[in-house]
């Protein structure tokens, strides 16, 4: 080690003297330069993978690439998210991200440690080796989120002491439990003392905390937030110390709202992560140069928007070494056409030109393994386990809100069918009143465990939709309009290893395999976009209200987004933290 | 630790939340907030060392401060500093900071060091300890400067090795040998390493390098800059990755040539540092709080001149615990008037209000050792060692140039003084000719080593003067116009344990003692500076042309300096690198 960073230096110094022939020159390009908030056509000479010089002084490489005036960035920087929501294994992701023109994420690993543990970890961890793109971690902690549901890991003390210390970890991630931080629960302290010993960050995530709440959540020394929801909200948390991620993902987008927070005096304080991408989002729109060409469509200053993908990030993250366009920092390089578009014209990470014509020139590596590719363990099940015996007058059904992932109760008659007339009969699913079934099969320790709930507001009007995605311990979720086709689609996923599956009358109509974790799919980006879109091209015309049923149902088993949700081990009514029957005597 | 860690979270936390009363409460002050970069009239709660809140919703404490809408800062920074320039000792030096509003600094122990080696860095770190000032430091890794002089100390790879994970080392002090970085000479980069290893920065020195060889310096992994003259310079520096310290010292002042580099683009990767500052004008015009006042009676922007001498530096130096008021961080408050004038109203320190009425309320330790206060280690001599008996028709005289440390080389006829007209005689000061006897007599290790030389520009007509402040190995130095009154001198320095001396006519006119490593003294600042006064005021009328003579004399032993000085190893020719002899042959 010592060696290889003296001889680096030794190079680097004689290089930039003239002293020997670096790699490659870029010829007049317009450097952005995200420290002196200028931008300036110059020369960048480039070795092994670091910059050696910026400036005309630099006139010779091995290879030259001639500009011609356009734009030399720092590569873009992501930081906050959860690559499992690509849906696509670290690999393919990486591939899109590249060609996006980010080489840097500082990614949350909350779902596939949820499903697998530290075996999640360890499996993050070795598969971002051989992918080209940077990606560091933040160390997921509420793992699992509750008691109230059964998840396929557990975070405690002693495995973020294990982990902490782990150069590509960067911190503690989104402290999602603020009312654990807030009463000081020694368990959460404990974890943020381990972080804090270790010289490391934590990441917030306080939605609406205000005032004394907010300050004292910050005491406990979290420092960053991205989920403000306005100026006034960020505003606060700006000003009490946090650094503001700006969101822009698939699903929250708030880059709009919060636009007018920015200005020159504190944009440094500020930056951009996306939480979330989906696939579709990834190819059409791109990733954080999507952000960049929002963020100037809607009037922020380029340089500032660039800033805020770039430096600021760094800053917050103590990656020192990257982010800026000067000498002897990493050669990750992103060249775009204009500050308005920023389309990719070319990449360069660790000092190699690897996109050119929106093609990827390296060869990423994938990783898998038995454990990843397994990760569904079901105790064996069979139809009757799903059928609902009347034990009461009124049922507690889930209420879909429009647009939202919070759900209100609906306390309702249940629809009873009957053989006979002495029979006490079944709870079956009734259409006309939208309600249907939900079921979450646990998959993680072969419990056996069940739930069975009624949600209302899906609209389906035939058929069965499952998933193994289902925050945040991702057991198998399924809700449909006849026990027979939800035991087809849950058998589906289990045959998958995990995925996405529509049935009706008896016949898996698509599906979508997710075998990576039950979580990432092992198929190009490409072929899981229009997968997706197939399947939902094909659930829609049965008679769904929501927007993405997948995702919709993703949230209606997480136990900790108000009113009311279903795990494996039943309803869970939110606001009293506990679970309830599903009938109501 | 952990638990300490854990119980101050915990408590913290629950003081946010207003359960159980804080110690302090600022109220009605108008914030000073460096994140947002907005002034605003609020409540501050503080408790312990912390700040636990920032708001109106905080309205009591054990004691409460109407600050009547006077301005609260953090406590100020000094991101570059030598503490020996002030010839105060660690305790009174930090009184003087504490009352001028500076809660923090990042020291250079670069003279001491050349005095005792380690010894005079453990003397450094251990005399920091308990003088509420918090002083960081910065690793002097140039000593000696070169091989032409006897220092006290050598500072090698391996002394870096012992200290750089000392958590208040935060890296290697000013990088001043740049044509050895720019050579990548083995030993430096073998520094270098070290420092990059444990994750630490390195400042710089680099006066007057630009383009290829100034971004060959950075490639070394250097940081920073704190000689910059112009605009132009500073420009390039900041744009190549450099932060650029704006320095205002008592010797060197930057200031106003740099200020026209600042805008709200780049304010970020600007602070100030003073490099040296005298005890006189920390008597009158302060420290940090004096080069706001300038800063703002010169246009910038108050919020950006406080953001430089607060946020920014802490950003640099990876110091994420203060410089901000916000919960969470150190409670090293500055409250002043107004942010024009900047003056001190009170100070709170770890959460102490420590100045009120330009009064410090806490009790200062001093830390002495015998190996700090016996730093004078002489081989006995007599008067006959300086006696200069001819050798050559012309000697080679130092030549001052009229406010500059450069010198040049003057050659001339000696003056000889013979007792009977076959004896060789003796060459003497010629006071006609403003020919003085400079000497200088090595300190350190008992060699006998004495440099014997001329010198003129002084302009003194009777007596002589000596130091053992003398750049960089602080050997003793004097000039006199005769052999009697520089022995004096030189004895009674030595009789001093160090210090400043004026001799005439084989009496002590004046001296201040240093005797701490022959560089501090152990007397109150009012001393020191009244001394001093009186010293220059007594000499003065003997002829002096220079603004301070001991001043002079400090840079004329400093063997990397051009174009002619005097080591106790002899004449040093700078720009040939070697030991020249006084007579031309």
């Amino acid at each position: 080690m010592k060696n290889n960073l003296f001889d680096t230096l030794k190079r680097n110094i004689e290089l930039a003297q003239g002293r020997g022939q670096a790699s490659t020159l870029l010829k007049n390009g317009k450097v952005v330069n995200v420290l002196s908030g200028e931008v300036y056509e110059t020369n960048v000479l480039i070795d092994n993978d670091k910059i050696i010089g910026v400036g005309y002084e630099f006139s010779k490489a091995d290879t030259v690439y001639d500009l011609a005036g356009q734009y030399v960035l720092p590569g873009l920087i992501d930081g906050h998210i959860h690559i499992e929501s690509s849906l696509l294994n670290i690999s393919e992701f990486s591939r899109l991200l590249l060609l996006s023109g980010t080489t840097t994420i500082i990614a949350d690993p909350h779902e596939i440690t949820n499903v697998l543990g530290t075996h999640g970890i360890d499996y993050m961890l070795q598969a971002s080796e051989d992918v080209l793109l940077d990606i560091f971690f933040m160390l997921p902690f509420t793992v699992p989120s509750t008691n109230m549901e059964t998840a396929g890991g557990l975070i405690t003390a002693k495995e973020i002491k294990r982990y902490i210390e782990n150069p590509k970890i960067l911190g503690l991630a989104e402290m999602m439990n603020f009312p654990g931080v807030i009463a000081a629960v020694p368990d959460i302290l404990d974890k943020i003392v381990l972080t804090k010993q270790a010289n490391k960050i934590i990441d917030g995530h306080s939605p609406r905390l205000y005032g004394k709440l907010l300050q004292a959540y910050i005491n406990a020394g979290i420092e960053s937030d991205h989920e403000c929801m306005d100026v006034h909200e960020a505003q606060e948390k700006l000003r009490s110390g946090m650094r503001i991620m700006i969101r822009e993902g698939s699903a929250a987008k708030n880059l709009s709202d919060l636009l007018p927070l920015i200005n020159v005096r504190n944009s440094r304080r500020c930056f951009f992560v996306s939480d979330d991408k989906h696939p579709d989002e990834l190819l059409s729109v791109g990733h954080m140069n999507g952000t960049l060409r929002k963020a100037v469509g809607l009037g922020l200053d380029p340089v500032t928007a660039i800033q805020m993908a770039t430096i600021n990030t760094t800053e917050y993250f103590r990656l020192y070494d990257r982010g800026v366009i000067a000498p002897g920092k990493k050669a990750d390089i992103l060249i775009v056409d204009n500050l308005t578009n920023f389309n990719v014209k070319r990449v360069i990470k660790n000092g190699k030109m690897i996109v050119e014509n929106n093609t990827l020139k390296a060869i990423l590596k994938s990783y898998d393994n038995k454990i990843v590719l397994n990760s569904i363990k079901i105790k064996p099940i069979n139809i009757s386990k799903i059928k609902v015996i009347p034990q009461g007058d009124t049922i507690n059904v889930i209420r879909l809100i429009p647009n939202q992932i919070v759900t209100e109760k609906w306390v309702t008659t249940p629809t009873i069918v009957k053989k006979t007339k002495k029979d006490k009969g079944v709870v079956v699913c009734d259409i006309e009143r939208d309600i249907l079934k939900l079921v979450v099969v646990e998959r993680h320790k072969k419990t056996g465990n069940i739930g069975i709930g009624f949600v209302s507001g899906f609209g389906l009007k035939k058929g069965a939709i499952a998933s193994s995605v289902a925050h945040d311990s991702h057991n198998i979720i399924a809700v449909g309009t006849n026990d027979a086709d939800i035991y087809l689609a849950i058998k589906t996923i289990i045959k998958l290893k995990g995925g996405f599956v529509a049935t009706d009358k008896g016949k898996v109509k698509a599906s979508l395999a997710l075998p990576i974790a039950g979580l990432m799919s092992d198929d190009t980006a490409e072929n899981v976009s229009n997968k997706l879109k197939e399947l939902l091209n094909i659930v829609k015309p049965w008679g769904i209200k929501v927007e993405n049923p997948f995702v919709t149902l993703s949230f209606l088993a997480l136990p900790v987004i108000p009113q009311i949700k279903l795990t494996d081990k039943g309803l869970v009514d939110v606001g009293k933290f506990k679970i309830i029957p599903l009938f109501n005597k």
